[in-house]
């Protein structure tokens, strides 16, 4: 119980992981620093020197370090040429590896198994610590084996190899948020108005949805499955809402933003009001389709940049020789409610 | 005027150039295939040694390539984090680059002085070949000085250095296709709805929007500058259509897609028809956006992918050795006909 902020004698040596996290940075950048390589900011160096020096670091035990066998290169391999996944996915690996010092090598591989495979080799060339393998959607493999190469690989939003380690979004856990709130708000007739059949998160969106209502003791209908598109979703207010109002939905909670905007469109051209008659929420939260909407649009966001990062850190940690136990880390999703499912009532 | 289709014995001796040209690849590729480096096909590599042995090219000539100096690594500078204009642009200067076996480093900058300098930094220290530096506008700087660099730098869509070289799309021209586009179509009265004032492609815009109506003697009004959104587009019908059909234009020409879709929807929800009341074209080609509105878009598209391409095979040749004029390269945009504005009269 010591009031005595000065550090006490260490008893075993004292870390470089000990050092990166007084001083606030990575275990690379601490490494570099205290060898004087890598570049970083004259503060910064100064910075981690003297937290070394304080705690009483001694620098020959960086001889041992795996750190210096490495080249700080990654590679990204995805085959998302459209990019509204990629996007965000790619900002949050490299903001995990910034910070350790590493660069990303981009790699587009789209569909193509050849070119994929050339890329997989410049990297192998070029003596990367790891890949990170992402994708445009969940349930489909890159055009490439990476499973038995002799460097770490992390999945990220794309289908894994057996025995691989790969982060995705919790489909189920996301669709449960949308429609609890639905539920809470004191809607009776949820409706599910989603994407294609083919996909694996369409059926896991529906489940969800299904259970929710089940157990809540809510009516139970069956999804309506179509296209990702604002097309669909205009369609499909045409077959919810074409009986007239009785017995039609007050809520639909629809598979991504494009077809929520379109179901809010058509809504709204039905003269049916959205939220007052019926509430919408989508799924990917794509700020520029979701804040456009009329009224924006409350939705489901899979935390892409979150899920990103994690995939970056781990991959530094399996770089660094850390084990980790293979299989697929689902990650939380978050509701981002705006004004297209009302208060809750007396809300 | 032979016909005989084998070469005739060559006077001055093969270069690597002439064999490459002939196998249809990269001279970084053919440079590589002959070296026994690189990855390729075994095809790629068997079809360029044919080609080098057929055309009598020595392999010793290589030893003083300028290639083997090389990294094969670029780094790709971006502060677009939002990605709809460097993804594009990413896609070609990568298709520029795979072909020559080079790996892109791509480093988000976002607007931070330091991160960017890190970064430099970083691609300095793995020796990359050259940089791409693009952005989200061309009218500012990345916030870094790229200006002394020991490599060459190539700009993309983004503000260049003074006496560097760099690639932009032709505002002007693409404004001018979308104008005398809608006054083929008989079009008289043409409104221009663009962003805010304080970009340069703005007043590029309007300008040849108002020299395009000055030449045809249709009647001048000012441009309505406001925001990139689309409830911008609502407000600017609110204004230009508020006093009724009398007067009012026949024809929108927007700064973007999104404006234009606000354009569009507010037309419609006042009963104006497009295209039979009222044409409509866009700026972007932004195709999730262009094809979701109703009618789909008119756009003008800027060749991002085309300007990305040129811009990596000038930083190849650049690499290579061959000098280039500084200065800034304009290239074309494209109208992308759909269905927003109609058929000409008769058509």
């Amino acid at each position: 119980m010591s009031s005595d902020a000065s550090p006490a004698p260490a008893k075993t040596p004292v870390t470089l992981r000990e050092v990166a996290a007084s001083a606030g940075v990575s275990v690379a950048t601490a490494s570099k620093a205290l060898n004087g390589q890598g570049r970083m900011t004259a503060e910064t160096r100064e910075r981690i020197r003297e937290t070394a020096q304080r705690l009483g670091f001694r620098p020959n035990s960086l001889a041992q370090s795996l750190l210096r066998r490495r080249s700080f290169t990654v590679g990204l391999l995805t085959n998302d040429t459209y990019g509204r996944f990629s996007l965000p996915l790619m900002s949050g690996v490299s903001d995990a590896l910034v910070d350790a010092g590493v660069s990303v090598f981009l790699c587009n591989v789209e569909d193509d198994t050849r070119l994929a495979q050339l890329h997989v080799e410049a990297m192998l060339d070029k003596r990367v610590d790891g890949i990170i393998a992402t994708g445009k959607r969940i349930d489909r493999h890159l055009p490439v084996d990476l499973a038995n190469l002799r460097i770490p690989v992390i999945y990220a939003f794309t289908q894994p190899d057996p025995g691989a380690i790969a982060f995705v979004s919790d489909d189920e856990g996301g669709a449960r948020l949308a429609v609890e709130h639905l539920w809470r708000l004191g809607r009776k007739r949820i409706a599910h108005v989603s994407g294609p059949a083919s996909f694996a998160v369409v059926h896991a969106r529906a489940e969800a949805h299904r259970d929710v209502l089940t157990e809540h003791g809510l009516p139970v209908s069956e999804p309506l499955l179509g296209a990702w598109s604002e097309a669909w979703g205009h369609e499909a207010v045409a077959k919810l809402f074409g009986g007239g109002r009785e017995g039609a939905p007050d809520a639909v909670f629809c598979g991504n933003d494009q077809i929520a905007r379109g179901v809010i469109d058509a809504l709204r051209e039905r003269g049916i009001g959205v939220p007052d008659d019926v509430g919408v929420i989508g799924f990917d939260n794509w700020e520029i389709v979701a804040e456009a909407t009329r009224p924006p649009l409350t939705s489901v966001d899979m935390n892409l940049s979150v899920l990103g990062r994690e995939a970056g850190l781990a991959l530094l940690s399996l770089v660094g020789g850390k084990p980790a136990e293979p299989g697929i880390r689902k990650l939380p999703c978050r509701l981002v409610v705006r004004q297209s499912c009302g208060r809750p009532p007396g809300g």
